[in-house]
């Protein structure tokens, strides 16, 4: 079983309209809603690959019941091991504007999260490890819960024995790696504001100095670099591809769970990861992957050793 | 019992943020919920007045779950006579700009109500029509809802002795119109869309001469326009308020219905509805009145007869 951890869940919302003018009053034209939060999407992957998935972190109110409403409704969904708390799941929507294809945001901040809560979400966390080939932690800490809540819940996979892999930013991710993830997934952004440096393999390498096994950077369109004590990697699709890159950040979260879970080295994790990634952005619903250039791609995407230990 | 009839009723969501951009991603600080549409505002006013109020009209999914237990949480709240339907109630989203105060406005589409659920609607409403002292139709008509609804509901309330009131605009008030209600409230826009006339008095005429016993228009700031079988009436504030005008008409609605279920004339009705909407403006949050505000503004509201029949 592989375990994903999203402290902060979401229900997502996206919603089309012809154009969005602000301060104006707007027909929306379609509407979806998703199980939202970036360890479910991870989740979501991981079970449409196959993959006996569990989802952990919280869920409450209103919005938390239609999350774990539109999580059971998934074929081959996750299992829900979602921990009631008292205060609302956040929504996040996605207005798209269908006359430039553009995307406005706008999250919800969550629910506060009470220290009660928190030593109940910890119970369930340590009965879910033992069972788990692997666990990945992922996206933003809701109100509440401490900074280096990571750094604590990477700790205790390590003492459980289970690979343990974190995707955040922030102050949460620079405590985390201080605790000595295998495997941190930062994208450019993150990797400058926890390094300040701008230049991707001098970050890469600073952000492993930290105290990650692994680093692996998502470059966008350029595709992976990996810091790993095996070597330094650069993986990237065949060509550049367009559409929309909602989701293909967690889809390489997965491809890199999925590989490391099935015992398979660094150069199956880097294009399982490139493959779902780019299949992500290919696909036309947002976090959703094309099956069929998934499997193409596998065979297309180009994986090169820079060096042979980090 | 007063009766409002709200067949696209909705969960008002408000979000706000430091200032919108397009194609940008916000973090929402703010999130209110309310129970919406048109007739459930105007029930929210009529209870606060301390009126035995109903709401009908169509709740489904998980967002109509949402807007039966917000209704239920209401202090002295509307009872709830909403009738199951399988499509989800919309949801209407206001974006708050706290950087320029202004508001940007996405409103989905709302379930789509199929003839069953039309049916079992109209035995509902039926079942209610002779407990009440007066009924408020009131918004827009969901996806496959006949254009002559509102029609239909108002033969059916004038047969059962019940004094109806209308509150639509487009095809829908054209049709309800010469479906003879007891008063239509459209406000300018509306006003000038089914009459093609700009100028209030001629336009409030027409539309009276269409078949609505009275017509009350709204002509926002300016206040009240009346023409009616005992003569016409100008109503305003005593002077101009800066404020939310979100749900202002509905209070008019609900003034002009509280002061007809009490059997009161056109000097107390209009008084009311003036009172009402504009201590609605002054109140912070969006739909609610100020309560002190009304109180003293009931003193102060100008009423002026101008003729002695319309």
């Amino acid at each position: 079983m592989i375990l994903t951890v999203t402290l902060n869940t979401a229900v997502d919302l996206t919603y089309a309209v012809p154009a969005l003018v602000p301060h104006s009053s707007h027909r929306v034209t379609e509407v979806t809603e998703r199980p939202g939060g970036k360890g479910v999407n991870v989740a979501r992957v991981l079970s449409a690959l196959g993959h006996d998935t569990v989802v952990t972190g919280f869920a409450g109110g209103a919005t938390g019941a239609q999350l774990r409403r539109l999580l059971g409704t998934l074929p081959h969904g996750p299992a829900d091991a979602l921990v009631p708390v008292a205060g609302n799941t956040r929504r996040t929507l996605a207005v798209v504007d269908r006359s430039t294809g553009d995307t406005t945001q706008l999250n919800e901040p969550g629910p506060h999260i009470g220290a009660d809560e928190w030593a109940a979400f910890l119970r369930t966390y340590g009965d879910l490890l033992p069972g788990a080939e692997a666990v990945a932690l992922c996206g933003s800490l809701p109100p509440g819960i401490h900074v280096g809540a990571y750094a604590e819940l990477i700790r205790l996979a390590r003492s459980a024995g289970v690979p343990v892999l974190l995707d955040t930013g922030g102050e949460p991710l620079r405590r985390g790696i201080a605790a000595r993830p295998d495997l941190v997934k930062p994208n450019a952004d993150e990797l400058a504001k926890l390094t300040g440096a701008r230049e991707p393999l001098r970050a890469t390498r600073d952000a492993r100095r930290r105290g990650a096994h692994s680093v692996v950077a998502s470059l966008g369109a350029d595709g992976l670099l990996a810091v790993t004590p095996d070597g330094i990697w650069r993986a990237a699709p065949p060509s550049a591809v367009r559409g929309n890159p909602t989701g293909a950040g967690d889809s390489a979260v997965a491809g890199l769970l999925s590989a490391l879970a099935e015992g398979l080295g660094w150069h199956d994790r880097l294009t399982r990861a490139v493959a779902l990634s780019t299949a992500t952005v290919l696909a036309p619903a947002a976090g959703e992957f094309d099956r069929p250039a998934y499997e193409d791609l596998l065979t297309r995407v180009s994986v090169e050793q820079h060096a042979p230990a980090a």
